[in-house]
């Protein structure tokens, strides 16, 4: 990739000085904070944002494409910080019941069956599908066969960070924790050179991980320079459970065991005390919070409030469609703000603003992509989300960013492009054919439901 | 309208047996609860249902149209039970902000100065706009100038119930409670004969309403059988100036005065304690529970299961465009859904069938209308929507109830009928120009901006 970076726009040697000109009715830039430009237009060359500009003084410019999406808000696009993308061909398979009898006797041994290189793919392509239509243009996951998961992400021409995964047991992917993450690494070894891809280690959650396998992904993640993204404190009986085994809770052990830093992304961290979140905030950690899954699974509410005001970084995340059911990270944003006022008793708490810097330049700190990703500043990868304004829903409108918290849709989106390249256009992923997809997920859905029906 | 009721389709005298039928991928009828049909279609004559029937069976009928929507499902209309339509003028003009002071200096001054018989008009033509969009055919309303209002609703073809409103203080539409209540009465007896209004009475609040007014009500409401629809155990604050004022809490001050009642509509309900839900539940009373207006004004956590345990009927409602700001009844659906296994601590309340039950027959009942609405039954007014299931967002499914609670948008909505009508098509408001009233909110807009910045 082109290394420059500019302020301003500059001349170029040969061909026209930009690749790309996006006009927009309305840029909300993230960076500078607050900002709404009115009819601005983001410059792209190479992949990278070059400058954003009052349309008006860049129409004489030489530029390869333009598009004008007039009535449209540009924005970064949307940093889902929590998935497990192929498991969204469980979207629905089951709902309504408690977290274990939902593992025990519907998602765990449908996956037991199903899981394959070839399932992670599909799912993966489903979940990118429609990712891509609701605004989302990283994702970081959590699966089984993340190679089969890459392959999906690079034909979609979507970014991710994909996890190596550990956890104790033995699944069709791997046979124990060392053998998880030599796949694991040999799968970002194998893929190094793709720029839209990036590795997290994924211990799945203090549960299903001992220390010893702890104490070996934080040598590797310091070796590999790469976050760590566990489940954490998302239920209470997790908690009662580790002071039981250890005699303490898990984000003390954890952090004990020097998993808790800056590279950590806790998934979830519904149930905080004060010591909790005065750990996560001296470490400098991350917080991935997934409000619908948290109240799905009866799990209780984050305080994100107070994590905020504790100076913890926040991102969010939609968690599997198995338990959203939506992956749709615009519901997630107004969900994050609308709860946040309800349990803290202040409906001042998580302001417009707030959210979507969340949904955006939040997952892009914890992933350690904040420098690439999550807002639309010159230098930064031309990742960009158009939304149309124009629709009767969205009328009046006073303020673009409190749409963007309280009233927009993922159907709002129109237009995705990530480094530059449109992977969604006019509604349509560019680079997925939605047609062979639907019919391959119909077949999965005859094999994982008559599973289904065949446990009565 | 046509009064006979019929079982199964029946030949008629002249002209074809049935104006209209509907052929869905899917039905969800509503009654019988939980049912799931596939391949059926919906025959109306009329304005009625007369028949829900497999589909291959009606081929062969003499229908006057047949509309076919493959990959679609059909179900009753939404009924939102708690809105004020003309404030969607006002949607976005201010919001993360302490309740009083967010109605002190934003709402209540711009109220003052705009609102006016053709602002609700406006107001309330754009509201139906979008509620039909997003498939609700039903809606309950508290607010000024119902004679414009009804209007509005009239030529969008929706059914609405609109609210007699009384308050103890002067606007622009009346002088003193007994002024309201004689303009509201005078509505409703110059609109009696439209089949598709019916009328509430709306006295505002108990901490805006006086023991004499309630107990005028009282009286008002037995002669005219009419439903009570009123704002009740909002907040903390309400229910402590109540106990300083009156020696007790609003629902046994309401009580007293013979208010809480079959008749009753308490909108929000979200402080309760035992004998408030022994009250409500004992009277027969019914809950207008509003999920995201309670979140956004940090009011608090209505207890839906608890309320659900004990016997009472609750329906949903999305309060205002000025504190939600979405008039989606889909949301709302989903969020009381998740929230309610949350608040509870169980997975298994309010499940996928519940949520879908509040939002139809739960609000019909509590309008006094389930004789007429909220479930696709013989006899029952042709108020039927249609969800194209066929994007890559609702792949895979395996329980299409599980779909409508925790995937469903409101932008899969295509179609609506009201008593037969069809309102919506392709998504398209069929009698509201869209365009010109798009114009006319900008109008609007810029008037109210204006005034807003100038207080800034």
């Amino acid at each position: 990739m082109h290394e420059s970076r500019s302020e301003a726009p500059v001349g170029q040697d040969r061909g026209p000085a930009f690749d790309l000109a996006i006009d927009g009715g309305i840029v909300v830039p993230v960076r500078p904070a607050h900002a709404v430009l009115d009819a601005h237009t983001v410059l792209v060359r190479a992949g990278r944002i070059e400058a954003v500009l009052p349309t008006a003084g860049t129409l004489d410019l030489d530029v390869r494409e333009r598009v004008s999406l007039p009535g449209h808000l540009l924005m970064p696009g949307l940093v889902n910080l929590h998935a497990h993308a192929a498991m969204t061909l469980m979207r629905g398979l089951s709902d309504d019941l408690p977290l274990m009898r939902w593992l025990q006797e519907h998602i765990w041994p449908a996956e037991a069956k199903f899981v394959s290189d070839a399932f992670v793919e599909a799912g993966t392509r489903l979940a990118c599908a429609e990712m891509l239509r609701g605004g989302i243009t990283c994702f970081n996951d959590m699966y089984f066969f993340p190679e089969a998961a890459a392959r999906a992400v690079l034909q979609s021409g979507m970014r991710a960070s994909l996890g190596m995964i550990a956890i104790e047991f033995p699944t069709a992917y791997a046979t124990d924790a060392e053998d998880y993450l030599a796949r694991g690494i040999a799968t970002r070894d194998a893929l190094r050179g793709e720029p839209l891809l990036s590795f997290c280690f994924a211990p799945h959650a203090p549960y299903t991980v001992s220390d010893q396998t702890f104490s070996r992904i934080r040598t590797y993640a310091q070796q590999l320079d790469a976050p760590i993204h566990v489940h954490l404190h998302e239920t209470l009986q997790e908690i009662a459970d580790s002071e039981a085994a250890f005699g303490m809770r898990p984000i003390a052990r954890l952090d004990r065991l020097g998993l808790i830093g800056a590279e950590t992304i806790a998934v979830h961290a519904v149930h905080l005390d004060e010591r909790d979140i005065d750990t996560l905030a001296r470490r400098g950690a991350h917080v991935a919070h997934c409000p619908s899954s948290n109240l799905k699974l009866a799990s209780g509410f984050c305080p994100v409030a107070r994590l905020a005001e504790a100076g913890v970084d926040i991102g969010l995340g939609t968690d599997s469609a198995a338990s959203n059911n939506r992956l749709d990270l615009f519901s997630e944003l107004r969900l994050a703000s609308l709860l946040a006022k309800a349990v803290s008793g202040s409906a001042e708490a998580l302001p417009a603003f707030a959210a979507v810097e969340m949904a955006t330049l939040g997952g892009a700190r914890a992933l350690g992509l904040d420098n690439r990703i999550g807002s639309l500043e010159p230098g930064k990868a031309a990742d960009i989300i158009a939304l149309d304004m124009s629709a009767i829903e969205a009328q009046p409108c006073y303020d673009p960013m409190s749409h963007l918290a309280y009233v927009a849709g993922r159907e709002q989106v129109t237009d995705a492009w990530v480094a530059g390249r449109r992977c969604l256009k006019d509604r349509r992923p560019t680079l997925i054919d939605t047609d062979s997809l639907a019919a391959e997920v119909a077949l999965w859905q005859a094999r994982l439901g008559a599973h289904a029906d065949g446990r009565g």
